[in-house]
């Protein structure tokens, strides 16, 4: 089936009845222009908090499988109220569950992962001219159990729908016109980046960029879906990302990230034991915990070797558990106040000296740099939280992202 | 697998967290004397007005499909939530939605029927110790959709439930004690009925009892499945509902119902075209209008011929609408403002007189009988909805109910 767009329309574009209005004239208009459209919902904005509110009073450890099946119901509604919507305004549209439309994930709870998709009840609705509305952020696990995705998993929905239907495009419509140079509430003079490769929207999801989530822009990449970022309030293109072409290569900086979300834990001890690091890192991973950014010095003859890693805030308390099991002599120590700013620029490929620059940058407002990854395309430094918003400003200056480039 | 204990706790038993905890030590309590427990909720009180609200403000008419995606989302919440309190105090609980314990429905959207319950999930899941939650009135079409049972469904629910899994009994908890024998707020004497026969319960609950819907005592009766009727707020044994016994012949009438909730539809002119009142009334069950009464007088030679039923409220419009698009000739009348009594008891059956005292308690007031119908161990009249009240206490100190019989 050809000519068919997936869009996907965020919390805050669903907040209210009115917006759901706004959003159903604006699919009306790209009916018209499109044969076949899928449209991916998130929660009505609010009603996310306000089920959290109700399980918190609860328990602050609820079991996973129940509380995705209490948040799969935002979503629920809120593609049943866009289909009505859309029906009251004489059009053709069903609402569809994660499980109705076969979107299979694996079984972990609040984090899950789409396994499939299957396209086949998707392609009936949309050759009766249906235009299908899906619930976003939800599966069903092998067991036949209501999974959540996480965060950013309407994107990741929608992105994953625009794939297995090999959708022309997935549009993203948020409350932000796309990707900036940097964060506009830092950077006054941040600019819309109109285009980007997937490699970069990668690293800037990887390092903090909010407006799109890594596994959405991953899932893009790994099948070639022409993704935008868009605002649902304001006209314009927004941003494009798709694949990287000849034009990028002569940006040397496309974007500084920050994130204050992770906490740095050190190690210091024996870590040769049962296996080393690997073994930690194999623990770790099995609780579900994303380990960023790792640092390990060679230890010398005499010294104890010493490692750092950095792990959401959130799930710093179950790592540090962890490692004081597997290293009952280890000194741990760790550090919530940590701050990650980054520089993403395919340029970086063909030009040297990007991370001496960005370092240089930081040294002469004598900002410490804790911790350094660099990738490819990326350098990443770890500095104290307090100087965050001056080091962002300082490198969107410092590599003139705020100037039109030629 | 026997010893299996169903019950079901209604929106006021399940109104806060607060009252969530207490079901929770409820259900606990009741699972330490059984093997087996199986719980049906219904929605939080509250939720499912709030939800109407969202709907409304889309429309007045949405898609009983959508509708029944938003309002299975009430008890979704509920039901998971339960499962989290019991498991936070340390038993093993799981919440289910309709699909997923194979409660398979036709496609009669918001008021759908139940065609059968996969029972082998249950069965697992009570096997490994657990209590299985179950969210109450919804099921699964057989096109895949999500459908509502409509009024009383998680009570029908419970009954179905406790019905495929052959439990010992189902218990319904609400938020009065039990069957009166007339409404207390009307009857300050009324007195709780302590054991009633399904035929009498079914009479009730079709004559205006709200305590228990029809359908449910229908499925309970049709599988002799013992039904109590209790308050989750006080102690007590409530009312039992079963097969009739000899004591039970001996009441003459076990309980006065009103019902204010219908209109009567009146027709008049040559009904015969069109194959008759049997054409009429298929034309009003295929939009699944439930007609309750019907009246038609014999016409002699000369005069047309007539006939009044009655329909409920928020069906009239479209009852009315039917008849006038049958015959167009036909004078049609309706009325709102009507209410039906009835008196029923299995000791009609062996007792005659008992439909004379009725019409003769309610003529000595000069209260006018616009219609009458009976069965074997009910009677019901038409009366203008303003003698309502009126009636109720005549007929219930009338026929004695108020005293303690041997």
């Amino acid at each position: 089936m050809e000519n068919i767009l997936v869009q996907k329309y965020g919390g805050t574009s669903m907040g209210s009845i009115e917006k759901i209005r706004h959003i159903a004239e604006m699919i009306i208009s790209f009916k018209k222009q499109n044969e076949h459209m899928v449209v991916v919902v998130s929660a009505m904005a609010g009603e996310t908090d306000r089920l959290i509110a109700l399980t918190k009073s609860i328990t602050e450890m609820p079991a996973l499988k129940e509380y995705d099946s209490i948040f799969a119901t935002g979503e629920q509604v809120s593609a049943a109220l866009l289909a009505m919507t859309l029906q009251s305004m004489r059009y053709n549209a069903e609402s569809y569950l994660g499980f109705q439309v076969g979107i299979r994930t694996d079984a972990a709870h609040s984090k899950a992962k789409i396994l499939s998709i299957d396209t086949q009840k998707i392609y009936t609705e949309l050759d009766k001219g249906k235009i299908v509305i899906i619930g976003g952020c939800q599966g069903i696990s092998p067991e036949g159990n209501i999974t959540t995705l996480g965060r950013g998993g309407s994107d990741l929905t929608a992105v994953a729908v625009a794939a297995a239907l090999g959708a022309k495009a997935c549009e993203i419509y948020t409350d932000v016109s796309g990707i900036f140079t940097a964060d506009p509430r830092i950077c006054s003079d941040a600019r819309k980046i109109e285009k980007i490769s997937y490699e970069e929207m990668l690293e800037m999801a990887s390092t903090g960029a909010k407006v799109l989530e890594r596994r959405s822009v991953a899932c893009a990449m790994n099948h070639s879906v022409r993704l935008y970022v868009r605002s649902s309030f304001e006209q314009g293109q927004g941003t494009l990302v798709c694949e990287e072409d000849p034009t990028m290569e002569n940006i040397l900086v496309s974007g500084i990230t920050h994130d204050k979300k992770e906490s740095r834990i050190s190690v210091r001890g024996d870590l040769g034991v049962k296996g080393g690091v690997a073994n930690l890192f194999s623990h770790i991973a099995d609780k579900n915990i994303v380990v960023d950014m790792i640092v390990q010095n060679i230890p010398d003859e005499e010294a104890k070797s010493s490692i750092s890693f950095t792990v959401p805030k959130e799930d710093r308390i179950q790592a540090v558990q962890i490692v004081k099991d597997l290293y009952k002599d280890a000194h741990v120590t760790w550090n919530d106040s940590i701050s990650k700013i980054s520089i993403i620029g395919a340029g970086m490929r063909t030009h040297a000296g990007v991370a001496a620059t960005m370092f240089d940058i930081l040294a002469k407002e004598n900002i410490d740099i804790k911790m350094i990854s660099t990738s490819e395309i990326k350098v990443s430094c770890v500095i104290e939280e307090k100087y965050t918003e001056l080091a962002v400003r300082l490198l969107h200056e410092g590599f003139q992202l705020a100037k039109k480039k030629s």
